[in-house]
């Protein structure tokens, strides 16, 4: 078992793909973003125009996504052929009584490497981003559970999380 | 009850700082990777000169910080003073039996705004490098709790999170 | 007369504003985009929650406002304080007959040099934006009267364009 | 008629361009910088070594266009194969009496979507650029007509504009 | 003998690659900085933990390169399919008796044009890496011989240098 | 001795600054590339407008040393005051017979830091500028003796290299 970035030295590098073939690939993560339920009701309608705060997130999702081999340091470069960022409003869970806002990111590209940094990247920035949005009155926000839920396409094919 | 980056009719914008003072700032953010307890194992010993996975997660998220205001679209540029990232090998635990790395990024700064999602950006781009670097092995990673611990500075002064 | 970015052998430096004192600046800029009236009417109602273009030209002129100084060779970077970008929607005009989105971006800082190409860069950069999301429709659309409306600070002070 | 970056409940994505062959595309774009005759003729001769202005204007309009993606929020990257930037310079024209620096920017790539963007991109910072060079002499200089003058290839085939 | 980045006026423009084929291509490029021996001892032992200045340096470079068209005007943007840079510590020779690091870096990737510039960029970025994190205690270090080696692929194809 | 971006346990991190005054720093760094001297005269004659290549290898300096804080993953980020970049044609010289572009590159600003990297950074990435536009009538030429001369200003005061 071996972790790819590493060479047999240790050291780090950006892993040869040189030899896979391009093939369609997607990948699809998740997360979500706890907060108080009045934070919650603030950005679903609190007098504002209903999604200001996801529109912005959704954009930084999305730009994220694009910059990702400009975050991560051994991921490959991609020519991304799709971006989709989606939320949905969680009503307060019990035990902590917590709403949230759950993020999913689709990304698909036709490479010699899996989009799933991409995804995943989609769905840190913008959960951050409703962090900043909303921070002013919920300082306590919390990112959780930021995953791959599924992937398809390469030579290790499907693969479904939870 | 306001969101700051949203104006009278709900239109993001960069909120004005202008009349605030340039004040020492201060802010820790936390969060873990859940893994497998063998993906820890890799990270920590495995023949691997120790420690190269989490120097390149380090560097990552030094460099994700200075890049914040360029990712996050409402977040103010600043100039950061100093950023660090350490991390923490958690043995597993119950019920999931996964191992971790837990993060924290401190970011100091002297300004009109707090570096508050300077410190949540450096430790979820760390957190999705650890995630990048690993996946070969372990595509199941999540990144948990992802949350401000306490910052210092400005005039809300000092908060202390969980 | 000199253009100031050039020295005296006619060769482009980025000026030196050490000396200058650090003062509040805004600067506002305007400009407008041509379309037909149906592009106007898709952006405006089409059965779409309104406003969603504009939101995502909104996020792009804030981010490449901040990103100025990487975008204009000699422009010196600034800590920006406040950018806010607004629309408003111009119903057809004769005599061409084409509707317009007008676009009016303003900036604020403490600095030793003016927001000016900030503010100018992110109408641009706004207008473009909307362009990409309407071109499917509208490949015909223009961006016209880009122009510094009126800046404040600095040595030279107050100055109102048309 | 739809607005292809927005899906159908009207939220931005960056649309699936997976199932288009990669061909052959190219744009041209063009736009004019209108400024005063004194203006021009500090660009155009002045006793500077002709040009350096618009070299500098020439470099910022052709790295623009390789960081269009990295701007626009839906635009897709492209691995582009050719930019070039082209000024003409317009002797003053009646009625208002302003010269101009012409601008056009032509981008081709073989991919799956066209390289419109690039091209408005490129001509839209050159302008700028200039803006920025000469404002210290004139800060009036408006960027006017920015447009697609032609692109061909893809499935939309040749189109010619004004 | 024609500079390929100039067109026939002299102008500077991406030239255009459209119709060369895709190809595999790999640079490799090397470089040293010269520095006391102290400072050697320093990186290599010093009670540290061997190879942190060096694996910053490393993930500096493996970033530089992926950023290379974003730094070098008209190089073109490259799908990157592998980057890995390397350090080798060198006794202080005669006559100086300066040590050295000899840092060499490696590219491939499968396009029209190559990746000599990718190569150069890793190994200057990761030199001045190393420069920044040990100027503290050894201002007067010198990156040297900063070239390619190799490199293979394209019409041109095979070339070593010394 | 200690290399200032370790911290007690050798891991990297941004140093801190924030305890140190603000004050005016100025950093000049030099280096040269070597050249074949048919290479040197194509880029001072050859019939093309002299300096075209000199002019985008000055504005990709400038446009680096902007960017500096960006590519040195421990490098503070600076508000530049002013940054210049000058060349000099050096004639061929003995033993090897090969002519050079000197480049020198001058930063300044008022910071808690210096701008040492900056100058180093604009002097590498103009090299690598010349390199790439002559590339193909020259793939030997080497980019020598990148190193600090001068620096002023902080609490180390002046320092003078070679």
């Amino acid at each position: 078992m071996k972790l790819s970035h590493l060479n047999d030295h240790g050291r780090a590098r950006m892993v040869d793909v040189g030899d896979k073939p391009d093939t369609p690939r997607q990948a699809t993560a998740r997360g979500r973003i706890l907060m108080k339920p009045e934070t919650l009701a603030l950005i679903h309608e609190g007098g504002l125009p209903k999604g200001d705060v996801l529109a912005v997130a959704r954009v930084a999702g999305v730009m994220a996504a694009k910059r990702t081999h400009d975050l991560i340091p051994m991921c490959h470069p991609l020519l991304l052929n799709h971006i989709s960022v989606a939320f949905e409003l969680l009503a307060p869970q019990q035990p902590a009584g917590l709403a949230a806002v759950e993020i999913a990111a689709t990304v698909r590209c036709i490479g010699k490497t899996g989009a799933e940094m991409e995804s995943l990247t989609a769905v840190a920035v913008a959960g951050l981003t409703i962090y900043d949005m909303c921070k002013a009155v919920d300082r306590g926000m919390r990112l959780e559970a930021v995953r791959l839920v599924n992937k398809s396409g390469g030579k290790s094919g499907e693969w479904i999380g939870e």
